[in-house]
């Protein structure tokens, strides 16, 4: 099996390594990851400037390719010039932080996964919640055991599974749970500040770690202790207002 | 009725000048966009450094916030720190640039209305196909009525509309379709190229205007030469995949 492996912390991003670590002794992996951190980079791509690359060697554990770009471009790149067949699977991450409910719509980390998913390869994303001293050496043995499960049921091209890690503490976590997205509102707070030249500006603050949600979803997933394995598509379309709207008469646009 | 007009394209875009002159003679309109061009920036967020902002004199026409951000950031800063009270709508666009099918993901037009529905503000991106003197007042004319209409049928929080305008030709729109997201693959070009330093480096050169799609999609809407409507939503889910993985057994993540 190859796998392609990418992320949104950063080439040198310690989940990375140790996603890394885990992959590489069951497939051929191949890195091709950003050269600097995206969080909040969502589904960019650049279109604007050119796309500038870079072999590099990460600590003595592995060569991967450096892109200035965001997660999107990497996949782009590595599917469509770098790499010379495509990859059975994608995998992004290990995410430094969970990317459930409304996460999930600015994560590069996913992102990613669905850009590969778009391309028509299956792909996974992989995040770890944030918390003391995290464990991405033993969250990437767990995320291993999820993907190879989901290889043994066959991912299928343009499938997409969004997998996250509770903090591992002992007894944790208790097995894997199936659950969608929440889409509970995060309340933003931006912090009004004034710069030395006493000008005003803004600092965004919302508590995106904070979205507790009780109905089956994600986030409750992992606040049980569970490790969270979500389907997602990228066909936005809200199908049950579009068959509501097929009925609405339209007058002249003249 | 108050509405908050965003796009991607920057606050002094013509796209965005027309649409404030559509709408201005009907509703009080805020305006909060970017400072500079945000193409392909798709839902990204500014975390890691502060939002500038400043009022500016859009060329004598209105005065309205430049934000150096995001078209996501402006809708977070617009709704939760500048304006002194909520929106009714809020509105993005007119976007240079048809955004159908993936262009969906990509787009920061969408995105910019996307947050607001996150937000529970209904929301409308409005975008027009690119061709020879694009006449933008005449594609916000039929924005606003296309929003009207959107109106009348009730526009409930949480509920986003993308609507795409196709060239303005004689006959030309025949009139409104309703229909979904085309998802249909666009073949990435890379384009490979070496710098006055000998080093290589690529070029994104992707024709995501030609995503031809003969299904009835919104892709094939604006080839039939309608203004299309397709509502959007932000749960990620594929609630089919998930049905069928709420069977799969899960074995020891130990």
């Amino acid at each position: 099996m190859r796998i392609l492996l990418t992320n949104d912390d950063g080439v040198f991003a310690p989940g990375l390594r140790a996603l890394y670590g885990a992959l590489a002794g069951n497939a051929d992996v191949d890195v091709v990851a950003p050269d600097a951190v995206q969080s909040g980079g969502s589904h960019s791509i650049t279109i604007r400037h050119p796309l500038i690359s870079q072999t590099v060697d990460v600590n003595g554990y592995f060569h991967g390719t450096a892109v200035e770009g965001t997660p999107a471009d990497c996949v782009k790149l590595a599917l469509s010039a770098l790499l010379p067949e495509k990859p059975d699977l994608v995998v992004s991450g290990i995410n430094a932080g969970l990317n459930t409910g409304i996460n999930v719509i600015y994560s590069g980390t996913v992102a990613a996964a669905i850009e590969a998913a778009m391309m028509g390869i299956p792909a996974v994303a992989v995040s770890l919640q944030i918390y003391r001293d995290m464990d991405f050496d033993g969250a990437a043995r767990i995320a291993w055991r999820v993907i190879d499960q989901l290889g043994r049921h066959g991912m299928a091209p343009g499938q997409v599974f969004n997998v996250n890690i509770p903090e591992l503490k002992p007894g944790c976590p208790l097995g894997v749970r199936v659950a969608r997205q929440s889409v509970r509102q995060v309340i933003d707070q931006l912090e009004k500040r004034t710069d030395p030249n006493g000008r005003e500006y803004y600092w965004l603050a919302g508590d995106y770690g904070n979205l507790d949600d009780d109905a089956p979803t994600d986030r409750l997933a992992l606040r049980d202790g569970y490790v969270c394995v979500t389907p997602l598509q990228f066909n936005l379309t809200d199908h049950a207002l579009l068959a509501e709207m097929e009925n609405w008469e339209w007058s002249d646009l003249g």
